[in-house]
């Protein structure tokens, strides 16, 4: 840690994430500047050195690199909107969650008041923030994130995804929506052998290793879907398939769970079925899902 | 591999998984007896050593154990009702797909008949049968477990689940529900970003690598289930994840793909924020699944 050449930054947001990305630039000795809408939520980030800015223009004037992380984009236009002009010439990473139509608004937003302007998606729990395991998906301006890199990077490894502001924003997006996937099917699975007097506790190690373990198929199916030919190399086709997932939704009927988080897979794979191509792979349901 | 001590077995249904189980018998020297509805799938078996028994009546009497593996129990009931006398005495291990109340109403149909019955899940695609990678789950009687333990270990390692003939079927159904809930998370993952010209093949690595990494939760999760408390741990509040996850809906929307997969989560989080919830772990939706 040598705060010798670290360069000054600012942290507009301090809930759960904010306060862990000014806890990593404090720890490796950059000069922070925080504020949030709810200063008490400072407190615990001042024995480690932070600077509470009392509003916004000043937390803003305080470093050229100012970072945000807010709830939402609509409440990081409430607190910009009124600081634009104190941006002016500064660079904004703005690692709060939203769409690819967000970020490019945004970044239009930022051009439009000579702000250089990187939107990012943070890959990473609070906990896991300057850790390994972390990385932040950046896209936006490429000198700024050249310029920064070395800070960013004690967030976690930080990856630029393109120019086109979106673009961070659409791969964090997609891969939010893989792991909300996961995670609906493993509270289903833990909801229903708990059902049967099973501890969920002692069935998760299996459930893990389990997913682990058909997480290698996706490369297959990735390559099925970019080329949309689904009938090479099947060894479970969705006839058989479909057959088997009424159980799973029978099952869960039987002991009383809900099925709502795993059923819309049914009617896709009937429906793939119905059409011919029950003889396929189960991810040509994709095709079902494109406008 | 020898051919000395290995005792019969014969397999009933030779589509991609029966096939796989009777190859893997014949590939440890297994005397084995194969009967297929359609009789020309038992062809690649042949030259392997399979004797192809002209009839079920005639597969069923060749050996003392006799593995079924057909579409469903429907074709199960179809095929066996018409044997069950000359099943008597013998040992049935039914490896098809199936709810736990089918699993107890076949080991009630076995039970009447004087036929030893184990309930199986496999938990494998066909290449993985034979391999380390495969398991399969039992539950029924725990005799005809013992008895024939190291000719079914040969499919992959054998796990005894419990005497509650539905178990097996359970724990299979749990982990086939939370597969299918990850698949489709990366079925939608993929198409997205496949809608912006991203490769899916190329950002498939980048993708398992996460759901890896975000698999690591499942047992925080199970333990929150499992005790019916949310409110411990929390660094993703369901207040801030039901707000990214419109950005979710949204940006899948914009891109013009059905978010439909992934879609049952959304009123779920909101009706835990609006319960009062919104400070504690996503995992509560559950609470709203039990009837
Ligand atoms: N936590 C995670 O696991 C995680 C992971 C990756 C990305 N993210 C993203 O990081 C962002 C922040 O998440 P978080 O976990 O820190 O959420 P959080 O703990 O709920 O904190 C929300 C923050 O937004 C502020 N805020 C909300 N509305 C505001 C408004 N109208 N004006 C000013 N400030 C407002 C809050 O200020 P007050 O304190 O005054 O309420 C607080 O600082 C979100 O976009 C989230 O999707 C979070
Ligand atoms: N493949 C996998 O990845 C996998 C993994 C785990 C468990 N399983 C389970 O294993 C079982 C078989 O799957 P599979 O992949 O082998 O399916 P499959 O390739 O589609 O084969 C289906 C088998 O069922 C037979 N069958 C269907 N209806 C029948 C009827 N009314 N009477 C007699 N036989 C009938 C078929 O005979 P014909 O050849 O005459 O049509 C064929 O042998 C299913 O319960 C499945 O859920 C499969």
């Amino acid at each position: 840690m040598s705060t010798s050449s670290a360069s000054p930054v600012t942290v507009l947001g301090l809930g759960a994430m904010g306060t862990a990305l000014a806890g990593a630039f404090l720890a490796s000795g950059h000069p922070t500047t925080v504020w949030n809408r709810t200063p008490a939520r400072a407190e615990p980030l001042l024995p480690l050195g932070a600077v509470r800015a009392g509003d916004v223009a000043g937390a803003v004037e305080a470093s050229e690199l100012v970072v945000v992380c807010l709830l939402d984009y609509a409440s990081v236009r409430e607190v910009l909107d009124p600081v634009a002009g104190r941006l002016k010439g500064r660079t904004l990473v703005n690692l709060t969650n939203g769409t690819p139509e967000q970020a490019r608004e945004a970044a239009a937003w930022a051009a439009g008041h000579g702000i250089a302007y990187l939107d990012g998606g943070i890959m990473a729990v609070p906990p896991g923030i300057g850790t390994e395991q972390a990385f932040v998906l950046y896209s936006g301006s490429r000198d700024a994130f050249d310029a920064h890199r070395p800070v960013l990077e004690r967030l976690g490894a930080a990856h630029f995804a393109g120019t086109e502001p979106g673009l961070a924003a659409l791969l964090d997006i997609a891969l939010l929506s893989g792991m909300y996937g996961m995670f609906a099917g493993v509270f289903h699975a833990l909801a229903l052998v708990d059902t049967a007097g099973v501890p969920a506790e002692e069935f998760a190690p299996l459930l893990g290793t389990w997913i682990g373990a058909m997480a290698a198929g996706i490369p297959h199916y990735a390559r099925q879907i970019g080329s949309g030919e689904y009938a090479d190399g099947v060894v479970s086709n969705v006839a058989m398939q479909s057959a088997a997932f009424g159980n799973l939704l029978r099952a869960a009927e039987d002991q009383g769970l809900s099925p709502e988080l795993i059923a819309p897979l049914q009617p896709l794979m009937a429906r793939r079925v119905a059409e011919g191509h029950g003889h396929e792979d189960v991810a040509g349901i994709v095709e079902l899902l494109r406008r």
